[in-house]
């Protein structure tokens, strides 16, 4: 009997997760939900029904864990505790600063449905904060680096877009090899916004645009690009769609430090990713994360959880057993 | 009220506990147990006592997490499921074919004794096996890569001196490069056991000795070295005590994946650790885990767990609400 999935919001998430839950023999995509007209939306999966969201409570039953793959902004703070009433849930919520917030409202709705919801799952947050806290537990006497990149920031890609004259824009985030390095030596450098990531832009302009203003424009944005080195390259719209379709992304997060009576021995921990596809890592991450939750939610429990609660034998699909002796 | 911690065997591992509890705030070492006369064995802290393991039954209600310190050969398959029976105990058991074995003798005794055993904690296993259960439950289409060092095998240090005319040595594991990079580069290589590792010895010779003989009886001895590229320094006394005196190690965990409709996307998964002290690493995870093992036991959990069975909010001495604010 396999896990039934429903994927609530079909953007490059919800398409993630259907081809990820190909991969998954253990689960079933059970129905696709949508704020669109669902007969405008055709998806990969032959025989699985699309349905608007608004239809969404008929399939309590049907549906073991719902995905939600709507945006952080202003989509998931209202679906995700809304939802959690009627299903196990899972979001990739990734608004830092809400994140207690959105906790606490998505706790009272599972608690009150008898549901598990399992919020902000993916790498950032998600599995970078899984080895934030796995190094701070093992290293209490250390220092945390998170590097992002190299790879597409669509805010600052977007905030590119809406300057006048630009046609369409994509924007990299790399991090500075050479405060990596410092860091990778054990140096527990102080490093500043600009030190640590540099941007960079592929403009195409509209015709007859001033790319010199474009270019100043961006450069002295504030928040966005005001703090960081900057280079902007200005491409046709050919070159953008042949080498920059892609939405690749990763990161690194590190924590250096110290152990014996006097602190006499250095250690690094680092773990990174190297993404081809943000959204597909992501909506795999929400996969592993939904057995997960329906394992929990079949053993009787209910509320919010994040990655921090929840044992590691309960996102793959293979025995205690099994995996004591192939991976342990 | 800080969690009790009895260190049970004072070598490496049990100093580096003892050294690690220092920078645990919650924590204090209540007692150290030792096979040698404890008159003998003076310990890095004040006021703690050193006693006889044949004592330790005595400090049964004095002690929330007993730390088996021994060796996985022949101390931890005994001393684990006979001090289950009393304490919380923690083990880094790391015979890789014989945990299914040493699992179900603790758990057997932890279900007896109605105490908490973890085995296997460490960094292989222990950090690596969790990274190779996350990055399997990520990717399921993908294959995993694991190389050790640069650092010092005590095994093969060991078999090196146990060569007539050896009179000391230090061997070392280093990772070869190129198969590493083509392991980021999504190459997924198959590798052998040559072309992954090559192993480094530095040897001091007795009076007299014939270089040459000690040489190729090293790089043709079975399992140990004759299966890889081995390089022989000899070395004084002297120069091995001041440059080959530490104990570092680490390694590289990697596992790279396929995603997409038709696996179009790659993505790369790393973990990796540069250990000064490879016995004083281990033993902050061991730390980590006694933590949690208190805090299970204070759930009312009893029997054995693996690194796999534990949520990692248990590792760390913060609340839920305050690792979801910083560290999520």
């Amino acid at each position: 009997m396999s896990i039934k999935i429903g994927i609530l919001g079909y953007g490059n998430l919800g398409k993630g997760v259907e081809c990820g839950i190909r991969q998954n023999p253990d689960m079933e995509l059970a129905a696709v939900f949508t704020r669109r007209d669902p007969s405008g939306v055709s998806i990969l999966t032959e025989g699985v029904p699309v349905c608007r969201i608004d239809d969404a409570e008929q399939w309590a039953d049907k549906i073991d864990v719902m995905i939600l793959c709507g945006g952080s902004a202003t989509d998931l703070p209202e679906q995700t505790p809304k939802f959690a009433r009627m299903f196990n849930v899972i979001d990739s919520f990734d608004t830092h600063a809400r994140i207690p917030e959105h906790f606490a409202n998505v706790d009272a709705a599972a608690k009150e449905g008898g549901k598990v919801g399992i919020i902000s799952v993916g790498w950032d947050p998600g599995m970078f904060s899984l080895n934030r806290l796995y190094a701070n537990a093992i290293l209490p006497d250390g220092k945390d680096y998170t590097f992002w990149g190299k790879g597409v920031s669509q805010g600052h890609s977007d905030a590119v877009r809406r300057i006048e004259g630009v046609k369409d824009a994509k924007q990299y985030t790399i991090p500075v090899e050479a405060a990596l390095e410092a860091v990778r030596n054990g140096e527990n450098p102080e490093l500043t916004t600009r030190q640590k990531h540099t941007r960079e832009c592929f403009v195409v302009l509209e015709e007859g645009a001033d790319a010199a203003k474009v270019e100043k424009e961006i450069k002295e944005m504030p928040n966005y690009f005001s703090d960081y080195d900057t280079t902007v390259h200005f491409i046709s719209e050919e070159e953008l769609r042949r080498d920059h379709s892609g939405i690749p992304h990763g990161g690194f997060v590190l924590r250096s430090g110290k152990t014996g009576l006097n602190g006499e021995n250095s250690h690094l921990i680092e773990y990174s990713l190297k993404l081809d596809s943000n959204p597909e890592f992501t909506s795999s991450v929400l996969l592993a994360y939904a057995r997960a939750a329906y394992r929990l939610s079949q053993e009787g429990q209910s509320g919010c959880k994040t990655v921090f609660d929840i044992a590691p034998a309960y996102l793959i699909s293979k025995s205690g057993e099994e995996i004591r002796k192939t991976m342990l």
